[in-house]
């Protein structure tokens, strides 16, 4: 019952998102933390939880009916003994669609006009041509994983006038900004013909090192990978080997495994891979706050009328359930 | 006449593009040099040159009637001394439309998304994010200089979402990418509305130093600049100021002055400031020689049928003649 409802929203929000949410379910209490501030007790009276409470606090929150994530992948709270099972669980698919693709293709771009390369010349205030380059147009581009991240970006590359193919699942309708769709079948046929092959996949068994030692192996000499996913969808020291010998021209990868990257980790020191520490969503951009914002107030608004939530997930797969509707 | 011309072609073309080039004029000889193989002899003799023969050397060539360029802005070779005043002098306006607005582009994200920042702290093994970014949808972007790599740019930017205002020397029709047009007069006004600012103007005294220190702090507050046209649009050390200051945000430069930059320029240990040595167009895209075959092929079939050619320079303005037509 709403009016029994105790909601606790781990969010840095301002005064005009907090009353979004309240709008949604105006006879529940909100309670609001941040990562920082919240504490077990906190977690053991919220009904409902919303945002980046840290999971291992989350067993704490013995009454939970609904945790709504403010990620697009919350695999960590899939696991066992993080939130409890009679809970259910909602993504924030939806919230990262314009800032993780644009940041994607911003290493993309960097790395087939070599500007990492011209970065690190500059440091030794050297004027001189790092050699050929590429284009984004007309170069042939597959997308692996065509969630709200995969079908941003492939609409990016299709405006800037790359060919598009994309691998998803299951057979779905043809989004328009992808020239061809596959199932994972199809992937060693075409990672051959690909310039670029951009991962957005969640990290669940069925994607664990779906890029490793072979299918690397069978990307184009010279392509570049992209990783805007989760980072165990590589096997990362296959991958160091593949830019070492120069078969992958370039790596730009904004999640890695193990992560967070540790110091020591020899794939800081290769200057073809290009690393940011997961920073493609999160909180850096507001457009992505507004997002998840409207996302859970939407969800709290279904919740108290009974309708299906948007974004569930499913524990056994670590996908979003396949009937579930997801926001666009 | 055809049949007595003397073509110098110094660009390293491919058989098949020279094929194209000798197609268009097939009674007229050919000879082929690089920049590096080129005499003064060679010039002595050219009727016609097209390519990149060193400015220097230029002055050897006496009996020129025509100098095809191979770059949108032959400004060093519209200086007196340089190529004799009775030779017609045409630009390849329309060969580096795609490499250099994609260069920019690529320069642009880099910026807004902190990739130079993140590619500096690559260096020291460290995983930390470096703060708030922003996004190219729905920004304002203030395109100065609406020739062939303006509009590419005006393009790219509009395709992504952003909203585009372009600035011309002359009232002209406005190009679907862009939204509003405006003549210099209106730049003051621009300046402190766009959140990126991208030069690509030529070089000439209308130009020159157009971003200087007053221009420059009426950008707006943590914006970014981007020139891919000429270094001398901008006063460098006024630039280097507002990068110091914070007031503007982030620079990405193709183009500097001094050009090259020394390498005891402060500029190059600006860390806001992000320098490539002049290499968004020059052949290290393949499609650029394409292009540029394909333009002088057709000037060489104009030529030698009378026609008007295409991209005729001003020497006076060192602009392109306003009447003459330009390759898309």
């Amino acid at each position: 019952m709403e009016s029994e409802a105790n909601i606790l929203v781990v969010l840095p929000l301002e005064e005009y998102q907090r009353e979004i949410l309240e709008a949604a379910a105006p006879k529940a209490s909100f309670s609001y933390r941040t990562s920082q501030t919240v504490t077990p007790e906190d977690l053991s009276k919220a009904t409902i939880l919303i945002g980046w409470a840290p999971a291992e606090l989350c067993r704490h929150a013995t009454k939970l009916e609904w945790y709504q994530s403010h990620t697009s992948g919350p695999d960590a709270y899939l696991k066992e003994g993080v939130i409890r099972p009679e809970a259910i669980i909602t993504s924030a698919t939806g919230a990262y669609g314009l800032a993780v693709p644009e940041h994607m293709l911003a290493m993309t771009l960097m790395i087939i006009k070599r500007l990492h390369t011209y970065r690190d010349a500059q440091r030794s205030h050297l004027w001189k041509s790092q050699g050929a380059i590429t284009s984004i147009w007309n170069s042939n581009v597959l997308v692996i994983g065509l969630g709200d991240l995969g079908i941003g970006y492939a609409k990016l590359c299709s405006s800037l006038g790359a060919h598009v193919v994309g691998v998803r699942r299951t057979i779905a309708p043809k989004p328009f900004c992808v020239e061809e769709v596959y199932t994972g079948e199809e992937l060693d046929n075409l990672l051959p013909k690909a310039d670029i092959v951009a991962l957005c996949l969640p990290d669940n068994q069925g994607t664990r090192h779906m890029m490793d030692e072979r299918r690397l192996s069978l990307m184009k000499p010279g392509s570049v990978l992209i990783n805007g996913g989760r980072g165990a969808s590589v096997d990362t020291d296959a991958l160091l080997r593949a830019l070492r010998s120069g078969h992958i021209f370039g790596a730009g990868l904004d999640v890695t495994d193990p992560e967070p990257l540790p110091p020591d980790h020899p794939l800081w020191d290769e200057p073809s891979a290009v690393i940011t520490p997961h920073v493609a969503g999160g909180f850096y951009l507001p457009e992505n706050l507004d997002r998840i914002v409207r996302i859970s107030a939407e969800n709290l608004r279904r919740y108290f009328a009974g309708e299906q939530l948007m974004n569930v997930m499913d524990r056994a797969t670590g996908n979003r359930h396949p009937l579930t509707l997801s926001w666009h």
